[in-house]
């Protein structure tokens, strides 16, 4: 099939400088200050030494203001392509226990501990996961009594399930934990609120009535001490309450400007958003890193001869571009949607309405659930891409793949995150059902009718020719009547299920997941034609187009049996959309080298001996 | 959709019964002999002592006779279970090295090697793999000339790409190498052929002119010493040629039952396809442990209440189900399958026709293949399905996931072995068609033509009820056909190959590749379907056979895109089969304990602390 031309020759520093986009200068400013430091072999003890250490270097010369959002996130999206330690533990310290002291507290707090925590003298966790509830945070265990008589909260552990689990900085390092625990005050319960509770003592043993147990040794982030927490009874001052969305009076008095507590709740989760921004992000860097290795290797990797004689470089063979190239569009797919997400994260208005800020909330949770499983199967392609060389530690793949494995667990569960994505979909599409006069909920009906008769008859005109694969608008339109169709679809069911809300919702699992997966693909597809249209430079917007056109034929491809069954496509253009990404692959084959290149990822994270030859 | 209905109870033994097979009364042995040893936290040098002391346990208790192929290849498989360092290091002593002595070499040298290789006293490498040819290893470099003068061969490594790598038992414990090197006599080259080298002298000092260098620390199996091997004028007498197939006398003259050279070293690889059909055998038992561990754990832990109240069994969502319930078919499949493999492998004759040996050495490539991905593949679900415990190394998935991480690329690359078995189809085929008559050839030309156009018109009438999908000889008659029409398919693509032939494979790889899947799915589903037939208890056939149905069903989901495509089943119908894999996850998850306890898993290797609650 023929593809539209493709440039003879891009500059990476081109391509660099769109990707950097609109934090460029930070991103050039802390290449220049990362330094690598192998981690192979290192034991447990001597990695977290390391990375203690490193955090520290890191201190003194990296910007992680509070102040900055969208650059304190670019910045832990750039520690991703170092030890990935290293940036869990910074993401710990400054993202999550100073993120959730400066948002969840007030001045009190800010002036007392934010300096101290940003220079290190005060090291902390973030302790909300409990053993019992991971994905469950509203139903936390652990609670926070307040005593009237003598001003203080009382933070208990009442049962095995309430022991806070895989808490980093905890096992080790820690000395401070903010806990979530449910407040208690007055006989009432008043839903989870955050607490700041000493856990060690000067002598860095444990505070009294604290218990602190190592997670001991994990698939990776060693360098990360986790640990347990639990609570026996621990006496903390009234202040330790971080009281921006609720406070407690000295004679035990609850306040707060929101009303129910599940809201309250979910805002206090949505102010600490950064964190799930940054796992999307440096997911993304480490993808681009075992990419880069991967194709390089490719590159220059040779096995068996042509029939004319000469050896084969193994990146030649379509079944190796198919391992590497779609994935790596979708690499540079996910990274324009990612830079517009912590744009809009950086631009929010503090008093912006609800609803942007619970959309701003849903594409933070759809994309790290996309960025993070993209991040688990490429690294595996790339590491299987590399073969036995790929195993060898010293060739970098397998502290990468070890290392990103639990990015689609913490941070929140993809499944669980995609399903809220979900939710908040048919909540907008409920809300906008509402609004509907009956003349136009009669239309949309009929709508549906004809919907399901054109698929059931599949007698469905292809209205375009071949050519029209490489067509934007056509592409976004398919993306985007496939969410409309799948949310439709979903929200039906789910109408029916007032006699059995569990079994109904259950049984369309699988559906509901599918409506947040797509509608996710359709964000990022919308992404990345708009970073083609807004690229400066005419080759490099050609080359970008032509990758673009690769995300979202594989994606289509991959999807292929959906717009099938639901006679979006016909079956002769289904075979053309696997014929175009093929031809796609081949077309992009002699710029992969290029594309990776322009990830401008500092050689010293490069050093693989299996790319000396 | 309703599923025809399962038994309320089945008993685990009987199923235990049911896969233990032939090799029941080896396997029970072998249960009773295997111990666990915790490797977790276990340095490089530590891990290396630990199995190398196991390995000497298991040589004066492990009946590894290499009389009995299938009971040998049946405890590597049961080793599976375990530290699959210990599998592995024992595969390379016994299988691999053990194994070349054996099967290349003549009496003088299994008089004065067996003994010693099967009690330890002989510790040594199987070394074929180069730094420059991985897969491609007929082409490799290292030379072994003979010198009629001293009657010794020169074994020597030319350049860089002819380092050996990934020499298991080189960095440390091994004392003489199996090396495969180009055989050159009286100026002309033989071809790859199989030496004796001594890789170290008593002390433990590499032997003169032979370079010894450690791979360091892998990903996973750190219990292996992987090691490199170099060759500098390496002197062994005449006698060290492994000489079954190919001879050379004193005078230098060269000999060989087997005239062609690239047939004498593809029977030589022929007869160590042990190893590979082990490393498939023992994918699938760690695949049984990992689903053993996450399915326990899916029973008892809970997150997220129903409307009722009550906090919900994670496995009893559907999304849950559908991580593992599929793949715990399809363990079952794969299992049936490798068990027919293996009494193959046992039960052909030493004579058995060239054919017959293809045939068997096609399947044994294929089914490693689509063994170790789904290992790969169901590994990570099974991690990803236990959350953050899943990624703690004492709950075992994270040493599964890494340990298992390279059987999709030793004892041959997955991608590798699949195009094989694809061109051995496609020879078969290419041999049937000369048989064909012209008249013959015209009708099958005539049916191609017809399937064509029926695929066009879409206008294929579905000659099935829904409830028919249920229908075993529905689902093969399916497989049957695609990998009919898929290997139709490749071979006309192929045989316009006449004027590029490298384009013209190359072009068609993606389609090489799935003739080889399709194939082994076929393979896989009949193995299913006979051992469901051949069940001797009631109830517990019943269960296997929904087991069988969800296997294929869920095989026919994940490939719809083709059907449809090709006409053979309705957009209605591929909907049907996604709601009857649904329907058939609802029917056997209360049985999902009782099928992983059927896999006969000694308690000790399922100890992971998160599943005490």
């Amino acid at each position: 099939m023929d593809v539209p031309a493709v440039p003879a020759k891009v500059d990476p520093d081109v391509l660099t400088a769109v990707l950097d986009g609109r934090w460029a200068e930070l991103k050039r400013d802390v290449r220049a200050q990362l330094t690598y430091r192998d981690t192979v072999g290192l034991d447990v003890e001597a990695h977290r030494v390391q990375v203690l250490d490193d955090l520290r270097k890191l201190a003194s010369c990296f910007n992680a203001a509070y102040g900055d959002v969208g650059g304190s996130v670019i910045s832990f999206e750039m520690l991703g392509f170092g030890d990935l330690s290293l940036m869990v533990k910074a993401g710990v310290q400054w993202g999550l226990f100073g993120g959730a002291v400066q948002l969840l507290g007030t001045s009190p707090h800010h002036e007392k501990y934010l300096h101290r925590i940003m220079n290190l003298d005060l090291l902390g966790c973030f302790a909300m996961t409990e053993h019992g509830h991971g994905s469950d945070v509203q139903h936390l265990h652990t609670t926070a009594t307040y005593d009237p008589a003598a001003r203080e909260f009382v933070v208990h552990s009442p049962d095995s399930g309430a022991t806070k689990e895989f808490i980093g900085n905890a096992a080790r390092d820690g000395q401070l934990a903010v806990v979530f625990a449910q407040l208690i005050t007055g006989d009432e319960s008043r839903g989870v609120h955050a607490f700041l509770v000493p856990i060690r003592d000067d002598s860095g043993a444990p505070a009294p009535g604290v218990t602190v147990e190592d997670c001991g040794h994990k698939a990776g982030l060693n360098g990360v001490d986790n640990g347990r927490l639990t609570f026996d009874q621990v006496r903390v001052p009234r202040e330790a309450l971080l009281n921006r969305f609720g406070d407690v009076a000295e004679d035990g008095t609850y306040s707060s400007p929101i009303e129910s507590d599940a809201r309250r709740f979910f805002t206090m989760l949505g102010t600490l958003i950064r964190g799930r921004v940054s796992v999307g992000g440096s997911a993304g860097s480490a993808t681009q890193r075992a990419l880069t290795l991967a194709i390089r290797y490719g590159e220059q990797r040779r096995q068996f001869r042509r029939p004319e004689g000469d050896e084969v470089v193994i990146l030649d063979y379509l079944g190796h571009q198919r391992k590497l190239l779609p994935a790596l569009a979708k690499t540079y797919a996910l990274h324009f949607a990612q830079e517009e997400l912590v744009a809009t994260l950086n631009d929010i208005a503090p008093d912006a309405p609800a609803e942007e800020q619970r959309e701003l909330e849903s594409r933070a949770a759809g994309l790290k659930a996309v960025n993070t499983w993209h991040a688990t199967a490429t690294i595996q392609a790339a590491r299987e891409a590399c073969g036995g060389a790929g195993y060898l530690s010293e060739n970098l793949l397998a502290g990468l793949k070890a290392d990103t494995d639990v990015f689609t667990t913490f941070e929140g569960d993809n499944t669980v995150l995609l399903q809220l994505v979900a939710k908040g979909l048919l909540t907008q599409y409920k809300e906008h059902f509402e609004d509907l006069s009956p003349l136009a909920t009669a239309r949309f009906v009929a709508e549906q009718v004809v919907d399901a008769v054109r698929e059931r008859t599949a007698a469905f005109i292809e209205p375009l020719m071949e050519s029209g694969l490489f067509d934007r608008e056509w592409q976004q339109r398919l993306f985007e009547d496939r969410e409309e169709h799948v949310l439709d679809g979903v929200a039906n069911r789910l109408r029916r299920a007032a006699e059995d809300p569990f079994g109904t919702f259950n049984a369309a699992q699988d559906h509901v997941l599918l409506a947040g997966r797509v509608h996710v693909e359709r964000v990022v597809l919308s992404a990345f034609a708009r970073a083609v249209d807004d690229c400066p430079d005419g080759d490099a917007q050609v080359l970008l187009a032509r990758l673009c056109d690769l995300y979202a034929l594989s994606t289509i491809e991959a999807d292929r049996a959906w717009f099938l069954e639901h006679g979006r496509i016909s079956a002769g253009r289904a075979k053309a959309v696997t014929a175009a990404v093929n031809s796609l692959c081949a077309a992009l084959r002699p710029h992969a080298r290029t594309l990776v290149d322009g990830f401008g990822i500092p050689e010293q994270f490069l050093a693989a001996p299996m790319l000396r030859g």
